[in-house]
């Protein structure tokens, strides 16, 4: 896919400066950039390579028109470079579709699943019966989609992604390579016999519109109802969503993360890298749980929680601090010992 | 797949109220079934949708018999709905091959493996030389069997998941999606010439028979001999076992454990979600380790630990509430010294 | 594939003792090993299976050369058993691609893909435009590589693995199933509109010689630049590694470590299981970094540090030690507050 930087403009918006001729055909950062690039500047630690990049073009702010245009260099001016870039990146790098729109020969396409206009289905992927797509998806090599498996429109689902039976994904959600959707819960009652007996999964999961889902994440199925990720969530790899976990809208979720069966997690929270959760609490609006913190209760709205069990987190440095200077403090009480001692000898 | 309520009544037990010609091609959860699905009634808190469900026929204990003969169910009346209910599951739904039984076109099965009777292999499939698979096994689209491994009878192995050369898998056994049995274990040893050797990891893994594996797992071979789980083991999503770990019997694992090299965990122990355990210790059977805790060693049949170092649970909680205690202790501390000093100025 | 003791001997060096010419087509513990089966001899608990393994030829020290020719057996003499062994296995294993030298018909390669010579492509493996492999490197079944992947010579890249778009892939580096090697880091910057926007990750992945990478892992793709782990590291399973993480060479990094973005790891560190990362930090080269630790700050090299948050692990020690005493300490505190008010009241 390659355009020249005014036909890129027209999608984009932002205004050209100099040669709007110029043909672009990728993206790269400023410094890795080549000739047919297009890259931005946006963190000013990187201005001195407006100088020097290869690039064919750079979107910038307002700021650096001026001396991009004394360099002589092709540029996309543009209030938010950054977002401009982003959406720019849509246009020009298709990378792991590369010229393969269309469904491969090799996909394996149920009769009975349904594809919107534009969807790209990569090399050994598999759609089961009564599988939809909406416009535009991207579903890529050995993706997994199964039976009833509703996907939206503007999707990308990674190589090696399995959506189980049943899962509904909403529109411009992105999944990354590896993970697993609509597994079944972890779910065991007693057996009379003794033993552990399967508890039934029959729920399913939801994808909310534009989520994203990082690689080798796994979001269990519902045991009935729904798991649940609300609209412009994100969550990073290698991340566990029990079955009935809800997450609310626009929060983030960081790598490792454990958050098990049924707790409930509202809009706009931020769970750091490798905390857990225990199950059937409520996180509220806004609250943050700080990395490695183990979640036993409910967190109320705005609250900052970090530690083992969690706590506010004002209270845990206090705690923390105390912690350190536990040794100061066992020899200060050795040091009252002794001169209580000597107090009661001297009576 | 369908059936009468009849039909099934066959097949699972329980005695059929009201019409058994109605058809049943599915289950659900007793809120969301529609006409056509099988639902079930277990937990008290449920009741009142036997009155609204609109399933076909819902799976009840004696306790609900009159009700919902009243409300004109089609009933199943069943000693443990649970149980019959879970059992009805597998002869209305086979949602990940819907349709598919026998050997896909696309799988690709090496002359020398040898499928018994009923075996499903999914699309993308692959079964390398001197695989065994055995009757009433579904092999789910692109999962991979390296060679020789030896799969029991009714096993289901999800899309996506690889058992590496030589593992042996018993009956009944279900992986989900993405796991991964018998990857090298992580042995290295210092190199003379600097640097790290890799020490060979020629064992195997064994599952035996009744064990669920949840998705994105990770199993290694062992070194030598083999890593083990034991029969009725349940383990979560993410799990990490090394190389030459054994899980006895009907052992529990909850999400992200993980589990260093040749650590021992007896029969019935429960390991809680995003614990740690070094390697070469021994758990007792009935052991139960809290979530994310550390154990750093051997812990006795049927003990309770928790907290980092793990430490029998009654001690850590001793140590919780001295912890958080300690600005207080800090507080007393210093008006002892207060104190003092005044009694010594006194003096 | 099989061969003589004495071609093996040509190929991996040592001296052949007794019968050269028995033919050997496989390898195995000691214990477990069979006809025809090369085994080894190094763990010197292991010493009475001398006599009585089953093994067609026993790679042994010096040590047992006289004991080994005394039982019989054929042996091969070599000074570092471990090592000619797993180089051995190299012949004498090919276990994964069984017979299926050459690209399987199922196999997907662009027409723009490059293959060394004696490269294994396996079933359903996805090679995508311009891609790159190098001499004798095994592509397993089912493996993906993206638009201009280039991988080393000697690779073993495993079931299921994805190789995104443009990553670099060094010689002889060995990475198992289900691993992720640049995926999208995990960059999301507050809206103006509110909500998360994707910050484009442009950036990729450079995986340098003689690394291994365990299972399920994932290694997000740079911002800008390059995530990186250096020459002969080793990587277990689901570890996370963020966008523009570098980590030095012959570093040893344990399953579920999380490296949080752009901290950067020195030479011949060792990350122990479990333990997080924040981002932006150094970790010099030789440290050592405990199991579940949480590391908030950089870590001087040849520094050994536990804990949360991390502390040298002298002071974790004595912290600990002053933990576990603390219901003593309340005690003593008490004892103190009561004695100093009996002498209170004596006053």
């Amino acid at each position: 896919m390659s355009m020249t930087l005014r036909e890129l403009a027209e999608r984009v918006g932002g205004e050209v400066v100099g040669d709007d001729t110029i043909l672009l055909s990728g993206v790269a950062g400023i410094r890795e950039a080549t000739t047919g690039q297009l890259t931005f500047l946006s963190n000013p630690k990187y201005e001195r390579y407006l100088a020097t990049t290869a690039a064919s073009a750079v979107v910038v702010s307002e700021a650096h028109r001026a001396e991009g245009a004394r360099e002589g260099r092709s540029l996309l001016v543009a209030s938010d470079p950054y977002d401009t870039f982003a959406r720019a990146m849509e246009f020009l790098t298709d990378s792991e579709t590369a010229g393969e729109a269309g469904v491969h020969d090799s996909a394996v396409v149920a009769d009975s699943a349904r594809l919107g206009r534009d969807v790209t289905v990569g090399a050994n992927a598999v759609l089961m019966p009564d599988v939809s797509v909406g416009d535009g998806t991207k579903i890529r090599a050995g993706a997994h989609l199964g039976p009833g498996v509703s996907v939206g429109r503007d999707c990308v689902i990674h190589p090696g992604v399995a959506l189980m039976a049943g899962c509904t994904i909403g529109d411009r959600v992105v999944i990354h390579a590896g993970s697993v959707v609509g597994s079944d819960g972890f779910g065991f009652a007693m057996a009379r016999e003794g033993g552990h007996r399967k508890v039934p999964q029959v729920g399913t999961v939801v994808i909310e519109d534009d989520v994203e889902i990082g690689s080798n994440v796994c979001i269990d199925r519902a045991t009935v109802g729904a798991t649940r990720v609300g609209r412009g969530s994100k969550i990073d790899n290698l991340v566990q969503l029990g079955h009935n976990v809800v997450i609310g809208e626009d929060s983030v979720i960081v790598a490792q993360v454990g958050i098990s069966g049924s707790t409930v997690v509202g809009d706009r929270a931020v769970i750091a890298g490798q905390a857990g959760l225990v199950g059937h609490i409520e996180i509220g609006d806004g609250a943050i749980i700080a990395a490695q913190a183990g979640v036993t209760k409910s967190i109320p709205a705005g609250e900052t929680v970090s530690g083992y069990p969690a706590r506010r987190h004002a209270l845990s440095k206090v705690l923390g601090a105390c912690y350190q200077e536990l040794p100061a403090l066992f020899k200060r009480v050795r040091a009252l010992e002794e001169k209580l001692k000597r107090l009661e000898e001297e009576d």
